[in-house]
């Protein structure tokens, strides 16, 4: 394959003359020019994107950062945000950073030398000391004191709807399942809708948290279980999808059936709940919806644009299945 | 951010000086490179990574093409993939390219050209003609003629299992469902793997399938409940746990009980099987190892080195669940 230095000795001018060509410059002469196309033409030379990086300082790659692709929610999410990218001519550069912060930190520093446009996704690090603001970056569910957007469903609301639903499905002693993630994440406001509601509508309410993330889910079940007076739980709103099928799974144990003695209620939505035992009631997320909302405010972000807000929440619903 | 242009000129030298500089050429003398690192140090200049690809010519990206990474087999395959790759100090691409063909070619061409170092993946086009012998691509599933390397669970093996246990747990009628590429697919030989094990033990059989990719799920087994011997089938064998899942859910529909009325066994073994109802059996595939047994493939051919074999089956084993 012909390279640009052949075409720059062929056209008998400075590489840097066949690249001003190349990218438009207009600093070139006329006569200069048609020589170099005429090079570039008899050679059969194609443009080097790598190489017209380097003289735009423009990448056309996006990172997304998820815990782990493997999880269903993540898989879908991403599934939206690279066909949202592709459309506008991006491509997306996948990393599973769960539990891994120095990935984290390695995009972050591509950012900062412009070899990725921009970042999207769910970061475990605080960032904020590593970036400046209006940094092409958007956050889906976490929640930073900078001018980092965050895109997210309302989980506050769908903390509401949670508990509204288990007590019209007749639980009078709920609780709340979850894990505390250590960075502050719009995904605990899910705990405060069902906590302020319950105490809205005067009810007597449970909430177990552990840190996030959770390594080994026969030990969160264990640990929950041991004390006596969550057996006579009879209402659950579990942080997500998965959680709450395994709270039902678990629950077996001890002799508790779903729905009989407890309602469940779960949070995402994912495709592979209506094959789950039995189909989960469940707050859908919009995915798509956030998918794709996070990537438009990125490429704003990219243009320089200056957004009108910094979180963006998007409603969510309830969607009724075999267990409340 | 200081450019190679200012090192270059702080230094007193050309770019290209600056760059062989970088990038260890021997052909630099001491004294000039002594000056170049001088500036470079003064300056706090950060040799520009897309800069050096420019000049090497060697991308550290890799482009994983998916049908879909939303379906739970291939997240957890992109899960492993990413890991593997990460090791090894390359970032991922991702691109879901299901029915959308110029998404694969456009990757085949930024192959072409250096701009990605390798492609693994599940592709649905006829790559042969767009590249040249020995191209780093490792194909999963998909076998071509030409040297593109391939790794596969040992998916014949995997359909003479399924069938021996479908006849083990009392199938007399055992049918296939299944979907056929375009494409010659290894995921073909599941059928072949039923089909000579029934005929081998002498037991009556049905296969059904329709044209990859199916995008309607109740048209699909619509047609095949419609024709009435459909209904006496006692054993299924479903081409994918999700394609199992979905048989036992229509099924109900007509009456038809599994495991009493009939046993379904499916082929992936994904995660979210425990939380089916019921759990499925299944063929499960070697995931972890498929992926990290590609990307180390796909390695040692960006090292142009000649491999061993072409195609690489992996065994499989059978896990029983609640539907046999």
């Amino acid at each position: 394959m012909p390279s640009i230095k052949d075409v720059a000795d062929l056209a008998g001018v400075a590489v840097g003359t066949v690249s001003r060509v190349i990218n438009n410059h207009i600093s070139v002469k006329a006569e200069t020019r048609e020589k170099v196309k005429a090079a570039i033409q008899q050679l059969g030379y194609i443009p080097n994107e790598v190489a017209r990086n380097f003289k735009m300082q423009k990448s056309k790659m996006v990172a997304l950062l998820l815990p782990s692709i493997w999880n269903p929610f993540f898989s879908e999410l991403a599934y939206y945000i690279e066909d949202e990218l592709d459309r506008e001519g991006f491509k997306l550069i996948l990393c599973n950073s769960g539990g891994k912060p120095d990935k984290e930190l390695y995009y972050i520093d591509m950012l900062n030398q412009n070899k990725v446009a921009g970042i999207v996704g769910i970061t475990y690090n605080d960032i904020e000391d590593s970036v400046s603001t209006d940094i092409p970056i958007v956050s889906i569910d976490r929640h930073f004191a900078k001018k980092i957007t965050c895109v997210t469903s309302d989980n506050y609301a769908g903390g509401r709807i949670a508990l509204r639903e288990l007590v019209k499905a007749g639980a009078k002693k709920p609780a709340f399942l979850g894990a505390v993630t250590s960075v502050y994440s719009e995904t605990m406001l899910r705990r405060k809708g069902f906590v302020d509601e319950a105490e809205a509508q005067g009810i007597e309410y449970i909430v177990y948290e552990e840190s996030d993330p959770i390594i080994d889910d026969n030990k969160y079940f264990g640990n929950f279980f041991k004390v006596k007076e969550h057996r006579d739980v009879d209402g659950i709103f579990a942080i997500t999808d998965i959680f709450a099928a395994k709270y039902i799974d678990r629950a077996k144990a001890y002799g508790i059936r779903t729905p009989e003695d407890v309602k469940v209620i779960g949070y995402d939505g994912i495709q592979d709940n209506q094959l789950f035992h039995p189909i989960l009631s469940t707050i859908r997320q919009p995915v798509e919806e956030m998918a794709r909302t996070s990537v438009k405010l990125l490429l704003r972000k990219i243009e320089d644009e200056t957004l009108e807000q910094e979180t963006y929440r998007i409603p969510v619903i309830y969607r009724a299945g075999e267990t409340t």
